[in-house]
């Protein structure tokens, strides 16, 4: 099971956002929903053994959705159709633990610390993305579980504090730096690549 | 220059669909406006040396709509505001030669085999992807000029026919196989990665 977590500082954290202005009004939404597209899809099905978490930071309290790959129903890979599943996620009261809002959604209160904690619980290691860490084609650590992104936007200070608490593996993806949805496409190609040679070894 | 053609069966060629229903009623017009957006962006900025083409067959004179990286304004990477080009390229009258619809989208009528007579006429070398193709990470011949691309259907025979007579190199891009918008940001990385390294040796 792999965790794609994508810190959003400007997407919408209250359900009232109009799916005809993802891009504007709901504070690139446009992009969020391609993180979560990117984690899923495959050509003609979904990735069952990935987890992709959504970190919405502009509400104070946070709020974390999860779009589990084994879960989902009816999955449209489109901007607007996964925007209306985070919409509706976003419309129903969420409290400390996560709640379902539809099939493999769900949602509950919280921030990356809380995020991070619960991963730690399970023992997994995580890698933030940085154009100055190791190649990812020539890093052993590449398989982590747990990979952090941040949206169009770097991560904040205190971010930063948090993700060094857990001693995170530094990757980077080649000589441009990309937006989010793209690097998660280059990390599912160099893990399927190993998964592929492990299969093949043994 | 390199240029990504996508061959979409469905995408309707007229400018009367939704914007608000572009995986269905538009005939996954959502993918295609993908494609333009892998194609052409990077994190806060445009690649002004690549060009998108979206060849729509589901007009039997068949439309191509040009995306020119070096010429786009005030681009946005959602897929409804590209959507949005795309309607109003397919809103103005087409001929046989590109005329511009908005800065840096111009349409012409034409087909694959027209698309790829003008690219033949520039001495272009074409790829196309296959899963049992040579692997990008192996091949010389990955630094081609132009890679052409199906949507969620493979080419017709009619389309591979076309594309045999310009003796394309088949390239594979990993073990699992993805949408097109996907394939497009493996093979800009792999393009990227040796151009940085041609750029270390000279």
């Amino acid at each position: 099971m792999v965790s794609f977590i994508l810190v959003s500082h400007t997407a919408t954290s209250v359900p009232h956002f109009s799916l005809n202005d993802l891009c504007g009004g709901a504070g690139r939404m446009d992009l969020v929903a391609r993180v979560v597209q990117t984690s899923l899809c495959v050509s003609h099905g979904i990735r069952e053994d990935v987890i992709c978490y959504l970190v919405l930071c502009s509400d104070p309290r946070g709020r974390i959705i999860r779009f589990h790959g084994a879960d989902l129903r009816r999955f449209n890979p489109d901007e607007r159709s996964t925007a209306a599943l985070i919409k509706k996620a976003l419309g129903i009261p969420a409290g400390s633990l996560f709640r379902e809002a539809s099939p493999g959604v769900s949602i509950r209160v919280g921030g990356l610390a809380e995020l991070l904690a619960m991963e730690r619980r399970e023992k997994r290691k995580i890698a933030i993305l940085d154009e100055h860490g190791t190649d990812i084609r020539a890093c052993d650590d590449l398989l982590c579980d747990t990979y952090v992104l941040s949206d169009h936007q770097n991560f904040t200070e205190d971010e930063v504090l948090v993700l060094n608490e857990y001693e995170p593996v530094y990757l980077s993806l080649g000589p441009v730096v990309l937006h989010a949805d793209h690097a998660i496409v280059l990390l599912h190609n160099e893990r399927d690549r190993r998964a592929a040679l492990l299969n093949v070894e043994n």
